[in-house]
């Protein structure tokens, strides 16, 4: 055992006594009246950065929330700069929600700690700065120079962070960049993230008469803004659940025979799959597994639609308009962009004469992420897992967004690792939120051993 | 001129004043707080109906507003029974929404009476308990038996009246029912309805997944509840804007080529009915006209939908559920239990085993009416309103549903004449609703010309 390992493990007690103090600090960044506690999280943070020998810290101001960033650069230049990325902010939380304690007053019951913000992601970046500090308490140094950027703003949709990292180029500038803020496969099978699906979304509004009409003067005439959108929106998948709009996959990375047989590992089976969504059916493309619909192909998702009377009983109304909201995930190499231009076009082709239709973007947009399984930074993830869990890890794509993801590749080009020491099970936006102690405790020595392996490669 | 006619001549003015007295009185069925001016009309009217010569007048309970009852039964038994509807409540209304003058407080402008209900249908329904007065006074009798039934809730669907009907069967019984609450093609173009369509409303629900999931974690393996019901609806018709449901024409009436002719008089030209509507362009049935669209072919409308996120910006939501209300207009012959079940087994032919459908009827049934112009009781109508406006009226078919005529057809077994006075630009349902003067005066003199062409056939 390292010595560095010896310390945190010695040191175990308290590493969570501070994770404690830090989860009690309401750092909701959604609600105005917990700005000040936002501000208090990130002083706290920056203020443990310090005592655990990272120089430089320094809480900087954006339009919205701070980013606390602090670095160790004295590894010297043949040593590689990696960047952590983490949000010290949280979901709301009030206990009336069901959780069996307060939110805010963590708890350690049956090997976990129980508090908003405990998986995500205050647990989880806190076990970096724990890593680091056990490395310079031990040691006296670290194997490679460090940087720390943690923002204050991930859980309202990042608002502030491209532009951030976009002024702060050189500052963040690094070789590759660790995030530890997802879930491991189980708590006994380690797991690594290796793509992650990107975002575009859209409002197509359709116009029919200029006002609502009655349905008994006009129905029969009008071409019914509802029925308009609806024909539209049925004609966007074919009978396989395939999206019709052309071009819509040529930029899509095709999975490679390896690739399938490593996700076939974890793919859900129908009975789980079943559990989890509580559909009658599996519903999509044929030709791909379940999760490899979900992981590994785009999609077309209609999030809302609302037009005319919705309320109790009838109203024969002839509605004026129609709205739909519109989302694709997106796979490598797709460019959110393009595919809104792309849906954009296909919708307006399929427009009849007898509606105006007018189709906007709404919502951030997300670059899809891939990062290739044989980068050097990815192998040395993969070691570290496998020295303290006894287990190769399994690569595994998620369906999810992290537009942070392709923000940090494409502005700092480095490739992103994802090192997550969380569970799907931890609740992370609901009820009852809990980080595992022992995951809390592997993630720290995961990334002692990982600082290590990156500076032997 | 008859001696009737001069004596409603002679008192016009007084007649005005008498219906802007009862204009003034606020019976907005929809309003619980107006319970009690809804009353104060009915015994208004009652009290006007004694006054003007009308017997065994009554106010009758049913388990919402009463209805007004009062009859003149002398005629000899070889003279025809007329029962006249018609209603004394009326659509809310506050100056705010754009009235010139108080809505409530009658004003005479430009030889109109403005005030809430002034057409719909206090006007109308007073014309002809002042024809009734107007003959009384002048012959000292009826040249037919009649009776009135004015009900106070025909603005808020009539929930009370089939029962009502059903259970007076006896006491309404009679030879034909005349309804004026209806508008001329102008005011110098009189025109009779025979044909009204029908109504059915069902609500339909698809549930997908068991709850809300993520589109990131689930996309691209559960159908979206949203999708399925587009594709549904969109199903629902043919690019021709036909109804694709099987069945669903087989019980229409066709039209005659003559019907078609006399049609056309009354068509909307195209200019017209954009100006009427504002939408871009034309919609439906290649094969018959806008008006015909409108009037003689039966609708699928869907009336309004909902699901999954509505709000500003993107919510990555993969809904539960979603739901849509659809109606059907109906023409002669077409049942709107039978036209149900029709669209429902459709529908439920149509879901995919990946969502779970549900169906039910929301709103009431209306059968469609079609009164046959060969009707002696509608020849009478055409004469009177020759008389009155040197012009042979038009026939015509309207779009909307007027249940009341297919419950009377049905529980009184007698035809249901449709002799209106307004003009579809009297505002019915919106701000500055009006009568014309002059249309009221001409109400009257047909309307005693009308009972004394009914007397002669």
């Amino acid at each position: 055992m390292s010595s560095a390992i010896k310390y945190a493990h010695d040191n175990a007690e308290a590493f969570r006594q501070q994770l404690r103090d830090w989860l009690r600090i309401p750092s909701i960044s959604t609600l105005p009246e917990n700005a000040g506690a936002v501000r208090e999280a990130a002083e706290w943070l920056a203020d443990n950065m310090r005592r655990s020998g990272l120089e430089n810290v320094e809480i900087m101001p954006t339009e919205g929330h701070p980013v606390v960033y602090g670095d160790w650069l004295h590894a010297g230049n043949d040593q590689p700069t990696v960047i952590v990325y983490g949000h010290y902010d949280v979901q709301p939380a009030i206990k009336a929600d069901g959780w069996q304690s307060e939110p805010f007053a963590p708890e350690e019951r049956d090997g976990k700690i129980y508090a908003r913000g405990a998986s995500d992601d205050k647990g989880q970046i806190f076990a970096h700065v724990k890593a680091v500090e056990s490395l310079l308490e031990s040691e006296g140094r670290l194997p490679i120079n460090i940087k720390f950027f943690v923002e204050g703003e991930e859980e309202i949709g990042s608002p502030n962070l491209p532009k951030f990292v976009h002024n702060h180029r050189d500052l963040l500038a690094a070789d590759v960049c660790v995030i530890s803020d997802t879930a491991i496969v189980s708590a006994d099978q380690p797991s690594v993230i290796y793509s992650l699906r990107g975002l575009v979304g859209m409002e197509i509004e359709v116009q029919g008469p200029a006002h609502d009409l009655h349905s008994g003067v006009f129905g029969g005439s009008v071409h019914n803004p509802i029925q308009a959108l609806t024909e539209i929106l049925a004609a966007l998948h074919d009978d396989n659940g395939t999206i019709t709009v052309p071009g819509f996959y040529d930029a899509v990375v095709p999975l490679s025979d390896e690739e399938r047989t490593e996700l076939k590992k974890t793919t859900w089976e129908k009975a789980k799959w079943q559990e989890m969504t509580g559909a009658p059916q599996p519903w999509g493309e044929a030709d791909f597994t379940l999760s490899e619909r979900v992981n590994a192909r785009p999609t077309l998702e209609i999030n809302g639609i609302v037009g005319g009377f919705t309320g109790a009983g009838l109203k024969t109304v002839l509605p004026a308009k129609a709205m739909a909201k519109v989302s694709c995930r997106l796979v490598a190499n797709q460019d959110p962009h393009h595919i809104f231009q792309l849906v954009h076009d296909y919708i307006m082709a399929l427009a009849p004469p007898t509606v105006n239709i007018s189709i906007r973007r709404v919502g951030g947009n997300s670059y899809p992420a891939l990062i290739d399984i044989s980068e050097p930074a990815m192998q040395a993830a993969a070691t570290a897992y496998e020295k303290v869990w006894g287990r190769t890890p399994v690569y595994l794509r998620e369906g999810g967004s992290l537009p942070i993801v392709a923000d940090v590749q494409r502005e700092l080009n480095a490739p992103v690792i994802l090192m997550g020491f969380g569970l799907h099970t931890d609740n992370a936006h609901g009820p009852n939120e809990h980080f595992w102690i022992d995951l809390f405790r592997k993630g720290i020595d995961t990334i002692i051993h990982y600082y290590n392996e990156i500076a032997q490669r």
